[in-house]
């Protein structure tokens, strides 16, 4: 009898799950040349595939892998933010409309809704992968954690909520604005979506028969009709209907955080996997692209050699503090009367450290390069410098040149380019034969346009005329 | 004995020629859903498929037919311009760089080289087309022109140009500016192109063994290396030498304009059929473009019974003047030195009429509405006005209503409102039962934005809610 075969293969890094976290991190590490497999086993009951609202640094990290473009044409851009309150009247009233964004370092003022992308289905087949790394971004009731013994951390109250997506028939004068609404007959969040679509979210309480203890849901009670029933009593004095539902849910969510991120720097969990949030702050799926984010650079230097496997801890250290203070964030949230309030967003990766230097102090370390238009020396084109220094998992070397059409200063610039190339220097000795595979050098000057010659440079502070900037009137 | 069947076929429009002006006028009839038909016989000789500059007004017409993405993403931008002249010490010394595009109303204030774009050879076929209209885009020894008797005017002369396209290597510190040498030993220009690449038009005299009389060359003596021969000795000091060639030409080309641009109305010809420039302007394609462009919509609008024939005769009217117009500064920019001249690029469409009005006194009938960046009331998203107005051959309605936050003002808006849609008037007597086809309606308000609920508006001013703007903070 014939031992049936089974398929075997091996590969640097496993991604297990396609949604969100595990494409972002899929696409990363091919794109740094490594050897890496996605795979999905996706049923009817995940959410992942379904739209999510994409925050302003989400829209900058896209956009560092040139992701973003599409998404900034096609997706709906919410620019504003409405608050409805009780009326002394009955009914509600808009207390308030701000910037959706108000973050003023924000390159994308606004943030992006997504058009549903629909997976399909594919064949079962069984096979063996050997793997370095594996990266288990399967989602909220996710394998790869449960099978690691990894516990979630957090409230163990689950909140119930109705989603309806639709093209609405209303009068209600901030429909294509994100509005959260707060009425004495209940709660509701409108996000408008593309075309004339708008994704209205509906709290549910005990009066609409669920068992807010354990989350149970009735579904035979609750459809789609039952929930715009639920938000109608919200919205009055507006009135709200539609045709049809393009698609609805309801869910129950906890805020939940795993108390491990990563099993000895070789298996990862990233996502819903190893955070779940409430879906009122939109943060859940920006967070989860993010996790990744951090991690892809980090597998493709370790997976190099570039750097020692120890730097992989620093993903559960910057990423589960991330993620603890987004549910803080959101349990204040939680009380949608204190959205008029501002706020702050948590920093992304962790506590920067401020290095003491003389040049460049606002560049903090651990932070973003904030967006700013600089102009080519070699041709006068304005370029944003976050498109400058893109998501290539490449050592950015930015060089501050100073006046370069003075001549004392030329000297000193010319000086640094001796030494850099010397053969003792980080440069020659890292960088080896083909230098630029590991580092990408950038020259930011502070001369006038009218006197540059990008051809002044030394040649190794402009590895390609297109890497020498000038500041930029635009700015 | 069978008689061979020839195919037949009607269309309302045929387009014979599919460069630049034929591809525009096609496209823009498929997009108003008029029957055309596009043919194209070409041969090796064309020039057509090979690359120009598309200048912002360009840029500003393709956008609005949605074609302008792809080309600003992949082209290459040029920003500036570099004039280079006889230097004291022999050689040549840079004696002005200035942005290349000066208009203060651009909106895209850079000119974009395009990619080639090779067609291919198409198989032999007869067929008889019946055509209500025909368009002859067929280049400078337009079939069409001649079939017609067509004469064109202008001087007799040709000039001679070699073209290279290379990856120069090079230490001329505007490589990628569009530059222009005058050198005592010839003149040059550069055009920077995508990625590294650069043409250079050569100007050749009778000292490279051309017959300037009849423009005849002898292609054996002058080749690809012969021609950089010739422009290294205008780029004296400075070196240029390059491994390859990518493209290269040798043509001879007089400034001449057709006497007639159409036959009854009937028959047209767009583009190079019956305007030819010299490539130092970098017009011609431009030109070609906004031919066909400002033939469209008036075909359209014929074919559909919106308009009588005769508007038709304002094509030759327009187009005409525009070509002699472009002639003449053609001609002054010839002498390459006066380049550094500041100049003024000839109106399109004619002379622009100034009518009465109280309101709205910078929109001139005949010229483009400047851009300007507006706010969407519903959702307070940011739009170019331009945008909001496309090539979508429709009749655009711009209702400017003041401070809608006024009492007062919005009881003449809502009086205005029912005055628009009583049966008596224009909007409901041409539009019939669905105004939308033939009238897209933009209000413009100038009340400040917190205040604005997009729903206050009558129903007929925001026929859809994108359709409603005020001014925005990004202007």
């Amino acid at each position: 009898m014939p031992v049936p075969l089974v398929k075997e293969s091996d590969v640097d890094v496993l991604v297990i799950g396609a949604g969100p976290a595990g494409l972002m991190c899929a696409n990363g590490l091919a794109k740094a040349g490594i050897n890496v497999r996605i795979i999905d086993q996706r049923s009817h009951e995940v959410m992942a595939g379904q739209a999510d609202g994409i925050q302003p640094r989400t829209i900058e990290v896209l956009q560092s892998y040139d992701l973003a473009e599409r998404l900034l044409r096609e997706g709906n851009q919410m620019h504003m933010a409405a608050f409805y309150n009780p009326s002394p009247n009955g009914g509600i009233e808009r207390t308030g409309r701000v910037a959706d964004i108000k973050a003023t370092t924000a390159r994308y003022p606004f943030a992006v809704t997504l058009m549903n992308l629909n997976a399909k289905e594919g064949q079962a087949e069984t096979e063996i992968v050997h793997a370095k790394f594996v990266v288990g971004a399967d989602g909220a009731h996710s394998w790869v954690r449960k099978t690691l013994g990894i516990a979630m951390d957090g409230e163990q109250t689950d909140f119930v909520w109705g989603v309806v997506d639709i093209v609405p028939d209303t009068d209600f004068p901030d429909i294509r604005n994100k509005s959260a609404i707060h009425s004495n007959n209940g709660s509701c969040m409108v996000i408008p979506r593309e075309g004339d679509k708008v994704r209205i979210y509906v709290q549910l309480t005990e009066k609409e028969d669920v068992d807010l203890r354990d989350g149970r849901i009735d579904k035979a009670k609750i459809g789609p009709e039952k929930l715009m029933q639920v938000a109608r009593k919200s919205f009055y004095p507006y009135s709200i209907s539609t045709k049809a539902f393009d698609w609805w849910t309801i869910y129950n969510i906890g805020q939940r955080v795993a108390s491990k991120f990563s099993v000895d720097e070789r298996v990862f969990v990233a996502g819903d996997a190893c955070h779940t949030h409430s879906p009122k702050a939109g943060q859940g799926m920006n967070a989860s692209m993010n996790d990744t984010h951090n991690l892809i650079w980090k597998l493709a230097y370790v997976l190099r050699g570039w750097a020692d496997i120890s730097l992989l801890k620093t993903y559960e250290l910057e990423r589960r503090k991330y993620a603890q203070e987004l549910i803080s964030f959101d349990k204040t949230f939680f009380c949608i009367v204190l959205w008029e309030a501002s706020f702050r967003r948590p920093r992304r990766g962790g506590q920067p450290r401020r290095v003491p230097r003389s040049h460049a102090s606002n560049l903090v370390i651990g932070q973003r390069v904030l967006p700013h238009v600089f102009t080519r020396a070699a041709d006068g084109r304005p370029y944003e410098l976050q498109d400058l220094l893109p998501a290539d998992t490449r050592f950015k070397i930015l060089v501050f040149a100073g006046d370069t059409t003075n001549k004392d200063q030329m000297q000193r610039v010319n000086a640094l380019a001796e030494e850099f190339v010397h053969p003792n220097n980080f440069y020659a000795q890292f960088g080896g034969e083909e230098p630029s595979t590991m580092f990408d050098v950038l020259t930011i000057c502070s001369a006038k346009k009218d006197q540059v010659n990008y051809t002044d440079l030394p040649a190794i502070f402009r590895t390609h005329w297109s890497k020498y900037v000038y500041p930029s009137l635009l700015s």
